[in-house]
């Protein structure tokens, strides 16, 4: 069964909706965690559900090197190799691909690049992405695309923005999986008429979803929203919109008074590793000194197991010692903030009040 | 309050027991777990409960270090500090302070040292590492002894375990907190006379609970175990008796079958992080590439999270991309597995069949 978008509420651009899947239905907008190598770093499945996580996104890429695609099918498919029974996105792989690769690499037929781990040559094409994420047996795939560097001249971004087009049909043509639903990619660079163009273009294909990808390249906030507008308006109220790799509370909000549904972000994961927690008063670094003796949680207010049950002062012992239980505590936190950011939100849209929450929180958030 | 043990049945000189503490009642023989930095290394003190942990040891070096006991004792002591409200066990600090210490710089005063983190110069007394106990407010502190090296020359262990046995008292006329017992510890190296000499006199002290410690630190298992026989046969019943540093099966099984009640080792974290697994036939470990494609837990009839969850190559996939769970959810296996087994030992003390459990457990183990 594939997925299925039902739209509850607007309020003006912002979307009330519900998505379901064959591993369970969640409220939109949502933040998904990732985790990379099918795991969302230091944590297990049961704390993804109390902190309310109700979709995560693990990457092709990594997981086509290891273990390979071949040994999570073997297992049952994603959801039981990791025993996580909650909705899977994948990504395409484009993205890791794409860094790791020299323009000269990129051919119509696909993209050599070298593998991170050992620098073997490799070959990816949209065909392969394909079908390394129907093995994987996620519940939604991303087709394969190229993701545009920031700033790029325009013949560059119309000749990519085409064949990123001619790929997306193509993985099209060579998706099997029943069970899994495909998500077509916006790109465009920082183009209007290019972005109009591969809206339009993507959506004559026809997914079950869109994202808009090619954003948080380098490129200023001013142009990263308008990437969005300019893509945005041709999509169908009918499908799920997903915006790639953004994590940050302001961007969430500007992407959902754009009318997107879905997030995703290492942002928090990769904030907890390194000591960094978000607050309502914006983010805090628990390596600090200040909090040598501070026995308050993070945020009083917060539900999280950690703000129930640590002070920033044992926090900050771990990290000074180095103590795996920091990342996994601070994890916990920042998934959860993400996860209750995108409740509220919900709650906002659904009394006609999202702006005004939207200006409530990041008034707080920046300190202002 | 301070703890009390309370003997229930006797199998030859393997024995039941209870031990009551102001933070609950276990049953003994225990295996307690190793929280060196005020944290079991990857685990929350609920995965501990899980696991069927009723006791943990910290390391007072360790926490003297950092947070430092002030910062402890200002959060309300160890307990609230690390949000574990079961008994806690600390050491002296002595084993860790002589591995970093020359003998010249062992006086009578106490030891000089270097810091493992910045290489400054420290010193340690037996009163200080009361006082430092005291603070961090553990269930049961212990003496500080010198951990006498094997081999020793006669002399020196003989004026080693005089002075010990000094500082035993130095120790004790310090100690102040009401709610916490404190244990003695016999020393005496590898010489029956001094063994029966330091257990006699530790004895004439009077603690709550009394440890032998100066095993596992390099001498073959026949003389561990006469380390404990020459120690124990002077240590009266109606007090816990304590085996530092122990966490191999078999040691497990002959120290309990010479008397011994507690266990601690970080053997079962230790293994965790570099990938092995106990299992009834012995360690595994789960890196090797046979598991790749494995998708049995790593023992069908255990009962923990891990078993019950994640297969051997879910676990070596976490392992070989190096992800953080993988840690964790071989701690919860290995923990559980030496907890479960000191379990099965007072099953069978209690139907006076410990003899063949441990011919049964160890024939399996040792694969032979």
């Amino acid at each position: 069964m594939k997925i299925k978008y039902e739209l509850i509420s607007k309020d003006k651009n912002a979307r009330l909706g519900k998505l379901h899947t064959n591993h369970g239905t969640f409220d939109t907008p949502m933040f998904m965690p990732v985790g990379t190598l099918a795991t969302v770093k230091t944590l297990t499945p049961e704390e993804l559900k109390d902190v309310g996580s109700a979709i995560i996104l693990s990457n092709t890429y990594h997981l086509w090197l290891r273990p390979g695609e071949d040994v999570v099918a073997k297992a049952g498919g994603l959801h039981k190799f990791m025993n996580y029974d909650g909705p899977i996105l994948t990504d395409s792989g484009g993205f890791q691909v794409f860094s790791l690769a020299n323009k000269k690499d990129i051919t119509e037929e696909g993209v050599y690049f070298k593998s991170h781990i050992d620098g073997k040559k490799l070959f990816l094409t949209p065909e392969l992405s394909i079908q390394i994420q129907n093995k994987l047996d996620s519940d939604i795939a991303m087709s394969f695309d190229e993701c545009i560097p920031y700033p790029a001249d325009y013949e560059y971004a119309k000749n990519s923005t085409e064949r990123t087009l001619r790929w997306a049909i193509r993985g099209k043509n060579v998706h099997k999986n029943e069970n899994q639903s495909l998500f077509g990619i916006v790109q465009g660079g920082e183009y209007e008429d290019l972005r109009n163009y591969s809206a339009k273009e993507t959506v004559k294909i026809g997914f079950d979803g869109y994202s808009i990808g090619g954003t948080s390249v380098g490129e200023d906030k001013k142009t990263m929203y308008k990437m969005v507008d300019d893509a945005i308006k041709y999509l169908p109220e009918d499908k799920p919109r997903y915006l790639m790799g953004v994590g940050e509370p302001a961007d969430i909000f500007e992407g959902i008074e754009r009318g997107i549904d879905m997030f995703d972000c290492v942002l928090p994961t990769r904030l907890a590793r390194h000591g960094n927690a978000f607050t309502p008063n914006g983010k805090i670094n628990l390596k600090n000194l200040k909090y040598k003796e501070d026995f308050e949680p993070i945020d009083n207010h917060c539900d999280c197991y950690t703000c129930k049950h640590y002070s920033k002062a044992y926090i900050r012992h771990l990290f000074v010692s180095k103590e795996a239980l920091g990342g996994r505590l601070l994890s916990i936190h920042n998934i959860r903030f993400l996860i209750k950011l995108t409740e509220n939100i919900r709650k906002s849209i659904k009394k006609n009040q999202f702006l005004d929450y939207k200006k409530e929180f990041l008034t707080k958030y920046n300190n202002k």
